[in-house]
C-alpha cells in the first residue's frame, strides 16, 4: 500500500488545517480505500492561489530551456510511477491496467511534446517591426511583440482520464509550458491517484529548481468555486459536464475582473454513414462503430453518441448489425457511482421518450453500465430536442434515419457545436455529398473521414475543442500543442534597447527561433 | 451637401421600416445637421444578423486572394472619399481636417495590411502531422489543422476614431480578413460619416463580387443589445467605455451560447519618469508629455492619464514645468456633448477629492474642454481608489509622487490592467530600476521606453490590448495584424484525402505558405 497524507499542496508545503474529510472509493466495489483527504479550507485555497501568484514572476521569466527541463523531469517521474500506482488508479477508476499504462505514457509523452514546443520557440509568436526614423509623415518606432503567460491558472481534472486530463494532464502541461503556475483541483473520483501524480510533479519541481508554488493542488468539495473567484487566478482549464463547466464560465464572467475559461463539456460526436460506404462495407462499419461506442465503457468525450444515415435497405441492415454488435457487448464498471447514476438516468430518459425506440441492450440495472442502442425520430433533431443534443456519458448511441440528402443537411444544421464530426464515406459519397464537408467543419473542432472519433492523438495538428456546448470557447483546444495558446497573451515593446529586450526579441536572435521581421519570416540575426 | 438616406444596410439592401429617427449633430455648435437616420427595428436587426449568417458559408470559403481584393477595394474606396467627406467628418466630430485626412490614410492602410496578411498566409496556422501507419502500439492517422473564421461578428465603433476604429476600422478589417461577415452598429456620434464609409464598403463588395450580407450596418439606440444577443452572432468587437464594454461582455456571457467579446475600454496609461531622465531632460519631457496629454483633446485610449515620479527637487521642478505647459494649452472642442459632460464630471470628481490637488487648468465651463493637471496622494493608488484607476476621457492627467523606489513598485503593483505603460528613463535608470520592466509588462499590453503612448502604429508587432479593464480579454489586440486571431478558430481534418482538403493543407502546398509539418516549419510540397 502506498503511503499518502491526503494533505493539500500549497507553495511547496503540505497543509491540512481543515476538518472536512473525503475518502477515496474503490470504483468496482464502492468500498472506501484506506486513504483520507482533508478538504482545503478557504484560507488554504487562498494560500494556494497566492503561492501560484508568488511563483509567477520567477517562473514566467525562466528560460524556455529551464521550463522544458521541468516538463521533462515531470515526464520522467510519471514514467517511474510503478505497478503499485497503476493498481491504485485501477481501483479508483475501474479502468483496466493496460489502459492506465497507456495513459501514463500518453501523459508523459504530452509533457515531452510541450518541452519540444518550448525549444522550438514558435509559441513565442515573435514579431519585429524595426524603426523607420525617416518615414513620412511620422517616423515609426521600433516595435517588437511576443507572448507571455497570462498568470496563475486553475485546472479542474476530468474523471475519465485520471492521468492524461488530470493532475499532470494536458491543461496543466500547457499552462506550465506557457509559464503559468497551476492550482489544480483534485477530482473526487481519484484523489489517491492525484496525490501520487502531484508528488511526481513536486519531485520534478525540486529536482529542476523551480520556484515553490509553481504547482499546487487542493482537495475537497466547493473549493473550486473559491479558486475560480480568486483575484490571482487568470484563466481556467476544465474538462467535465456541461452543467459544471457552464457554472464555472458564469462565475468567471461575473468576477470584477472576468477571466477566460476553457471548458471542454458536452458533445454527441455525430457519425454520418453514407450510402456508398454502407454498400461497400456496412457490416465492418457496424462492428467497428460498436467497438468505438463501448470502448472504455463509452467514457470518452469523443464517444460517438449519434449515428445518422439515409433511409435504405442497406441502412436498415447496417442498423440491425450495429444493434447485434452492441447487444452482444458485456456490461462494464463505470468510473464511479455518480457516473453510473447519470448514465442510468440518461438511458431512462431515452427509454421514456415517445419518439425514441430501444434497439439493443440489456435492462440497465445493478452496478455496471449496460451498452445500449436507441433510434430517435429525426424530428427530434430538427426541432432541437435537448435529448439528442446532450451527451449521455457512457456506452450508448442513438441512430437517426433521415429521408434524403436534403433532410440530412437540415439535421446537421440543427446540431449544436461538437468536438468531432465523422463521415463514413466512399470516394463516390464524397462527390455526391460534397456540401456536407463545409457544414461539418462549422459544427465541430475535428472532422474525420473513415475513422472513429474515440482516440485523440496528442500532436501539433490536433483540435480537441469546438463550438459551444462542446467547449466554452471554440478558439481553444485542450489536446495538442496549440493548447498552449489559451494561456498566452501578447506584449509589445516599443523602443526598448536590445539589452533589456527578452532574448526572443533581441537582434542577435540568441534563441535561434523563427520570427516575423518586417513582415517576413526569418531566423536571421538583425543588425 | 452629400446625399444620405439614413437607412440601415441589410444584406445588400437599404431598409428603414422603423419610425424612430436620430439626427446627426454638428459637434462644435450642437446644431442638427440635415441628415436623419432611421433606427433599425428589431426585425431589421434580426435581418442584418441573418444576412451575415447567410453570407458566411460563401464568404469564408472564398480564396484569400478574393478576400484580399475585397479589402484592397475597400481601401481604394476610402481613399477616394473626398474633401466634402472630410468636411462632414469634421462637422460631426470637431476633429481637425488634417487629423481626418491622416485617419483616412490609416484606415485604408489598415485594410491593405490585412490584405497582405491574407496573401502571406501565416494566419492560417497550417499544421500537418502525416500518418504513421506502422507506429506501435497504434498507428497515427493523417491530421491537419488550420484556422477558419468563427462566423458573423458584431462590431461597435468608437466615437474618437470615426474612421480607424469605426465602420471600416480595425475590428471590421480583421473580421472581414478572417472570413467573418460583419454587422456594424453605427456610432451615434458620427452617423453621416458611417453612412459614407458603409457606402464605400458596399461599392467595394459589389465591385469584387462579394456575397450580399458580407457587410451590414444598423443605426439606433438599443439595437446593439439585440445584436449581441442574436444567435447568429459569434463574436463581438467593441471600443468604448468600461461601462458599455462590460455590459456587452455580461450579455454575451449570459447567452444560451456564450460568445467572446473583445472590448477595448479603460486605461490610464501610466508614465513613469525616472530620476536620470529628469536630470538629463526634465524640461523637454515636461513639454512633450504636455503635448501628449492634450493631443486630439486628450481623446485617445492611450492618453497618459497618470504620471509617476520619485520625490526630489528635480521631480518638483518637472511637475512645475508640466503644470505651466498644460496651463498654457487652449481649450478644445470635444467629440460631442456627452463626452464633454463626462469630462466635466471627471474633472469635478478630481477637484472634489480631499487627496487630490489641482495644479493647472482653467475652470471647466462652457462648451469646450479645458486641459487640467492634478496631483493625487500615492495612498489613493495603494488603497485602490477607483478615481486613479478609471480613465477621465479628455485632456487631463494626474501626477503621483512616490517616496522611493520601493513605493514606486508598490504603486505600480496596485494598478489595474493598462493598454500601455511608459518609462522615461536614461540608461542608468534602466539598470537602477531594472525590476520595473517585468512588472510593467504584466500590467500592460504595450510597454514603451522614452516615447509617448498616444500614436498607435498599425503593424504586425503592435498590441493595443492589455489586462482588464484595459480590455475584456488580454489575449487580443484591436490594432495590428494579430487582431485577426480574435476571429479565428482551429479545425482539424483527420484522414481527409488530398482533393477534399482546403488548399492551405493540400500536399502540393498550392498557396506556397509556411506550414508546420511533423514539427518542422516548411514551405515545401509533400509527397
Amino acid at each position: 500500500m502506498l503511503s499518502l497524507t491526503g494533505h493539500n499542496y500549497i507553495g511547496g508545503e503540505r497543509r491540512a488545517a481543515g476538518t472536512v474529510e473525503h475518502k477515496s472509493l474503490d470504483a468496482s466495489s464502492g468500498e472506501a480505500l484506506p486513504y483520507t483527504f482533508i478538504q482545503a479550507t478557504p484560507e488554504e485555497v487562498d494560500a494556494a492561489a497566492q503561492a501560484a501568484a508568488a511563483a509567477y514572476p520567477t517562473y514566467r521569466n525562466l528560460s524556455v530551456v529551464r521550463r522544458a527541463e521541468f516538463l521533462e523531469a515531470i515526464a520522467d517521474e510519471i514514467d517511474a510511477l510503478g505497478d503499485d500506482f497503476v493498481a491504485l488508479v485501477c481501483r479508483e477508476t475501474a479502468l483496466p491496467a493496460a489502459r492506465i499504462q497507456g495513459e501514463r505514457s500518453r501523459t508523459s509523452g504530452q509533457m515531452r511534446l510541450f518541452a519540444k514546443v518550448l525549444r522550438r520557440g514558435d509559441f513565442y509568436g515573435a514579431r519585429i517591426d524595426r524603426a523607420l526614423p525617416d518615414r513620412q509623415p511620422l517616423p515609426r518606432p521600433d516595435l517588437r511583440q511576443y507572448q507571455i503567460g497570462v498568470g496563475p491558472v486553475a485546472v479542474f481534472g476530468a474523471s475519465n482520464f485520471p492521468l492524461a486530463f488530470s493532475t499532470a494532464g494536458g491543461d496543466t502541461a500547457s499552462a506550465l509550458a506557457a509559464g503559468c503556475p497551476v492550482v489544480f483541483k483534485a477530482h473526487s473520483g481519484h484523489m489517491a491517484t492525484a496525490e501520487c501524480v502531484a508528488d511526481a510533479v513536486i519531485r520534478a519541481a525540486e529536482k529542476t529548481g523551480m520556484p515553490k508554488g509553481v504547482f499546487n493542488m487542493i482537495f475537497g468539495g466547493g473549493v473550486g468555486e473559491i479558486l475560480v473567484k480568486h483575484p490571482a487566478i487568470q484563466a481556467v482549464g476544465f474538462t467535465g459536464s456541461l452543467k459544471g463547466g457552464r457554472a464555472l464560465c458564469d462565475m468567471a464572467a461575473a468576477r470584477p475582473q472576468p477571466i477566460p475559461v476553457f471548458a471542454e463539456m458536452s458533445s454527441v460526436n455525430p457519425v454520418i454513414v453514407l450510402p456508398g460506404a454502407l454498400q461497400a462495407r456496412g457490416v465492418t462499419v457496424a462492428k467497428e462503430l460498436a467497438g468505438s461506442v463501448v470502448l472504455g465503457c463509452g467514457q470518452f468525450c469523443t464517444n460517438p453518441g449519434l449515428i445518422i444515415g439515409i433511409r435504405s435497405a442497406e441502412f436498415s441492415e447496417f442498423v440491425a448489425g450495429l444493434a447485434d454488435a452492441i447487444g452482444a457487448q458485456p456490461a462494464q464498471t463505470m468510473l464511479n457511482a455518480g457516473t453510473l447514476r447519470s448514465y442510468a438516468n440518461g438511458v431512462a430518459q431515452l427509454k421514456g421518450h415517445a419518439k425514441v425506440s430501444h434497439l439493443a441492450g440489456n435492462e440497465q440495472a445493478g452496478n455496471q453500465a449496460q451498452p445500449q442502442l436507441f433510434k430517435a425520430d429525426v424530428s427530434m433533431l430538427l426541432e432541437g430536442d435537448h435529448l439528442l443534443q446532450e451527451e449521455v456519458f457512457g456506452p450508448t448511441s442513438i441512430v437517426v434515419e433521415v429521408a434524403d440528402s436534403a433532410e440530412l443537411t437540415r439535421a446537421l444544421q440543427s446540431m449544436h457545436g461538437q468536438l468531432t464530426a465523422t463521415l463514413i464515406a466512399e470516394r463516390e459519397d464524397l462527390s455526391a455529398f460534397r456540401d456536407l464537408l463545409p457544414l461539418l467543419e462549422v459544427k465541430a473542432g475535428r472532422v474525420l473521414l473513415n475513422g472513429y472519433p474515440t482516440g485523440v492523438e496528442v500532436c501539433d495538428s490536433m483540435v480537441h475543442g469546438g463550438p459551444y456546448p462542446a467547449t466554452s470557447d471554440a478558439r481553444g483546444t485542450s489536446v495538442g500543442t496549440l493548447a498552449i495558446h489559451r494561456f498566452l497573451r501578447p506584449v509589445c515593446y516599443q523602443n526598448y534597447p536590445d539589452e533589456v529586450l527578452p532574448e526572443a526579441l533581441q537582434n542577435a536572435n540568441p534563441l535561434g527561433i523563427q520570427r516575423l521581421v518586417d513582415g517576413v519570416h526569418s531566423r536571421d540575426a538583425l543588425n
